[in-house]
């Protein structure tokens, strides 16, 4: 039942706690159930999850309130599970650096959680999140994740936005209220999503929320939590709207995975789809291109596909690590390569430059007056098919590999 | 030449200045040239789109620079045009709300204006843009747009993303300090687009463009001018970006037009696809729903099809305010509809409201105690597919007309 | 429980069984459950739908396998259950005239039914078949359907495309084979899908189905089933996909419904997405532009939201029907408008009509001599931005209504 | 000015004329022109493309009549730049192995060419047919393209689609009647595309096409040539496309290419964009994985990045065929590799195989009373995620390179 090609450490690309490599439990545990079929595998226990992940070289799990404790359990129940797993963590030196609340799974949530147009079904909401941020916190949890999965509409007259919205920013600020007043050291991420299970979503990208966010009581403590798949639905670069996180100082964890554009949520293998992107993700999560560096966990939202049996659940996890780290030795080689360097060498122009950042009045008229040759400047070639297919060569390991 | 079907005020529906319609040089202008195909139309002078525009019932005109000015005119012959322009609308009674920028159609632009990496480009985008500014102002435009067409990448390795958006900031800053120190009366309007003419275009929501005002240096001054057809592309809810703005007081202008998902830009004429989508945002901007209406122009920046001769143009255009007009009626009628107010009639619950608004430490223990009962909540029926069914025969003209 | 707002007859967009609407068990028996969401209603036994659509004025019922009989179900088991039904059946006045098997729910199909790489897999799913035509038989049905939601891949190299479309040909020419030597009245009809439950699945369009159709062995008895919302995930034109089916005789079925381009498979309540498209489709099937009319039942494969109980499943499926009449009567209207017909007159040349229809070598040389002022034809205006307003007019009731 | 990097023959994946590529004279001849900018580089002549494609190791050129002959020359003019681009293919050793129409830049065809409601318009186009197949055959042509772009609409109730098709029959079987006749060794490939210019182009997916061949008079001399832009616009599996063609002996020609899905018609670089669809049509064009093999060109239908000079341009080109050969070499290895083949092997069952094949009534009974454990089969696992990690291992180089 062990990894059958498991290496014993010389395979360079095989992962180790290091890497600081996370799955939710829901991925791993996912038994296969989709909208036209059964599940095809028998639920995982917590325990036997954080051993096998243990295993195959992973840091962490990360966790919704359900995942380890049913809708319903009493008190005693609870605590007989968190118990549990908070043995195996400790077994096999694994962590919990993130948790989130399920608030799509139950009927109560069809119409929204937050956003609902009934007031019990928002404060009810409010009450289940507000647990689950204490189990989360029990369990060393530093990343609090918001996917409101059901904040949306089909019948779209239901509900004005604006309001969907305000009732949104209630919530958070309301529970960003109780952590301080509770002193937890807990940061918030939220995560947008276009479309599915609503036909809308509310906040449907990493922009919307980026903008959500500024707009929050304690928007110090609220970041992002992007997905490849949901930015990729809708057919936006991913690794652009992780920039502007990034550039913001917001991007506060990441839910990696592949997903091809247009369809329903596929929650895919990472890299197994648009690995030209997944490359530009980790070399930007990695900082190889330089600037700030991503230092949350690299955490895995994904599942196996439908035909996998418990074996392939792990060779699915191990992929996805793998994987990364292959992009990861490609990003670094790739922005190491001189032809590279030379074809990206920032321009620089001792006249212009000073004029361009910063407004003075003065600098109006030396603009005016400034010597730009534009037909010269626009007749110059810039070489990025070039560039281009140096990256995609050094992605294909053919070239500096 | 007239429009055909000219009614002399007896049809409700046909547009009068008071509608505040507005239509870029640029759009009843088109050509009809494509990515395969020549122009099959010929230019028609600003002066007389002026003439027609206001035959068709229009309050006014929109421009970029180069729609009045060609680049590369002499000062004298930019205000021979500027004057003749300015006559034309005096004659018709007609005005310029608002100016745009071309940073897109020259060679320069080909790697971005703002922000391509040759600093002689971003200085010359910069200047350019003063100079349209001053255009702008001098035609009476209050409102100045911003769509960077060409600000993004196809090779993705030329440009760190994050460097973009410092470079778009700075000349936005730089821009802004401008318009203040000239002490003139004008708002920035930032307009998004995911993709064409580029791969990826930075900033590509509305969502993203929102996050990037909050940002900037004189960010009071700075909104945005989401544009159906662009949000459409990515298959996001158009209403519900337009939502967000307006919440936040940033919906400064609007591009109307019509568009399928997943498709090159196709600037339908208004209403001609996803009617359901333009009967939202209709309701939205002219508040039948409740809230604040959008007190900006109407702008619809669309073409005619390419089998169209002039006088299919006025006919688009024609078209295209009617279709608003008609999308008002019905929108008045659905919000007005005693069904209608009884499905979507605000909830309130009198122990958990003044809970749900506000942290304090006390209403945690409230809220922890609150009495819901969950399964009956999650087994009430809410119309939705009432209210959305009343909504198409609104839409129809089946009910309420 | 009975529809509230059900009229005697007096609403000329009220359903009646002449209008020949059907509905599938799974449609309004479907209980809300999603990919992330549990159930929210309560499954309706066969025979209470059998009443509640009689009710609401549809003809008949369509049915899978396991909708009537559970998977597993025991000989006698099946025959009480269908015993049962037809009673139902009976006592209002229903009829089943099209049946399918469900090849997608059991894992035993997780990796395709009849394209399976195991030969086991593959001959269940036949047998499957087999009895469930047997029962489809039994019940009345004169109709077919195949989907196969399975045969697909994710991990593409797990299977030759050529080696799965062989199997899908080897499967279909057995079932093929096995009607025709029982003797029963029953044609087949295929169903398209693009993605969704498989990344890819074979034979992803209406277009590639009919040409596969083409190659089997008794191609005469079987034609397509097109989907909405198949067609639309891919932004496919329904209509014209529907066209190309009917100009070719194969349009044995059709599921309506309504979806978002780019999306999961939404299943919406007929025309509540793109009633422009619905519009043209409902004009090409009820032949109102001319040309042949579809004379199969007017089918309906949608569900109500999740939001809805029972009372809003009975609201979703008398909105489907009332929609799709009301289009219909917008379609009359539009085709009977004389200002629309002058517009699409079809334009005859005595000279040149005879030559483009045939080959013959004398028709070359008279081709080549003719003359064509081709500048005066580019330039004339085709009049469709007009002729397109005056549909949307149609659509919206303001015209012709 | 030459390729800077050229290397001399060392580099296994440098191009030379035994590859069989082929490039559109407008394809590297593209002068960079966009819907929103204006050319940014200089026209090639074609002798020059020729020298220099032959240089860069391409085996031949296509053309459209009017990237040789610009419309409106006359019979000396066509024949001096015949005579003379004939003498360049001589002197470099080049051959035309495809030609086909421009239906789509002139005015004349804004309406569609075959298609067109006006009979003008498409005499028009046949007689121009006409001509530019004798041109292509004069050329050396065998294989002659259809790609219809303006065979489509926006306004849809301007044409019934049905109408459309039949237009499209009759201008097909004309002109295979006209190559018989004059006993031309030239077969057509008829090329889908799903909107862009149009809003819906008619028959829009390989399929599509596939079927209406099937509609032909000569349908033994008409193929495909599918598109990997036009497919990926909608999303659909590009392999599963050509597959199907294959199957059918169908795959007359291809046009390869990159693009994102749900775009505008990018024509990038061959497999700079979803690098893993290129690796599977690669696989299935060269037969690594079994089965038939392509024995068409390699023809590149893409064009340089608008930020590029000629130089770029001559990268562009040996980037596409380079990368080609590097994913041929990929698939050579993992089709060899001796783990995938494992997974990968045919399953066989003495007992049902036979019964799967070919209807006999003597089988029923035999597929019924077989013994199938459905659960058993149904928990096996396929290895598929360790199948798809090694082909993405493949693709990266990590393994068997």
């Amino acid at each position: 039942m062990t990894p059958s090609r498991r290496t014993t450490g010389t395979d360079p690309f095989d992962p180790v706690p290091a890497d600081r490599f996370t799955f939710g439990l829901w991925t791993v545990g996912n038994p296969g159930r989709d909208p036209f079929g059964a599940p095809v595998r028998a639920r995982l226990s917590p325990a036997r999850i954080v051993e096998k992940l243990a295993e195959c070289g992973a840091m962490g799990v990360n966790l919704h309130d359900e995942d380890l404790v049913p809708f319903g359990s009493s008190a005693a129940q609870r605590d007989a599970l968190v118990r549990e797993f908070k043995r195996a963590l400790a077994d096999h030196g694994m962590v919990v650096p993130m948790a989130t609340t399920n608030l799509f799974s139950h009927p109560v949530f069809k119409d929204g959680a937050f956003s609902a147009n009934d007031p019990q079904v928002r404060a009810f909401a409010l009450r289940k999140t507000l647990d689950a941020i204490d189990l989360g916190v029990e369990l060393g949890a530093t990343t609090y994740v918001f996917w409101g999965g059901r904040e949306g509409s089909e019948a779209d007259a239901c509900r004005d936005p604006r309001l969907a919205l305000q009732r949104l920013r209630d919530a958070l600020d309301f529970l960003c209220g109780y952590v301080q007043d509770q002193g937890y050291d807990l940061r918030f991420a939220l995560e947008a999503k276009p479309n599915e299970p609503r036909g809308d979503i509310y906040l449907p990208t990493t922009g919307h929320m980026l903008h959500f966010i500024s707009t929050l009581q304690h928007a110090d403590m609220v970041g992002v939590n992007p997905e490849v798949a949901h930015e990729t639905m809708a057919g936006l670069s991913f690794a652009h709207g992780v920039a502007q996180a990034m550039e913001a100082g917001k991007l506060y964890h990441i839910d990696l995975n592949a997903q091809r554009i247009g369809r329903y949520d596929q929650d895919l293998r990472f890299g197994s789809e648009d690995v030209r992107q997944a490359f530009l993700l980790v070399r930007l999560l990695e900082g190889t291109l330089g600037g700030a560096r991503y230092e949350g966990p690299r955490h895995f939202d994904a599942h196996a596909y439908r035909t996998e049996d418990e074996q392939g659940v792990w060779e699915f996890a191990r992929g996805c690590m793998r994987t990364y780290k292959i992009l990861h030795a490609r990003a670094v080689a790739f922005d190491a390569d001189p032809e590279v360097r030379a074809l990206t060498a920032e321009l620089s122009d001792r006249e212009l430059d000073p004029l361009l950042a910063g407004f003075a009045r003065e600098k109006v008229a030396k603009l005016r007056a400034a010597q730009i040759d534009v037909d010269a400047v626009a007749q110059r070639g810039l070489g990025y098919e070039r560039l281009d297919q140096l990256m995609l060569e050094h992605l294909l390991g053919v070239r500096g590999a």
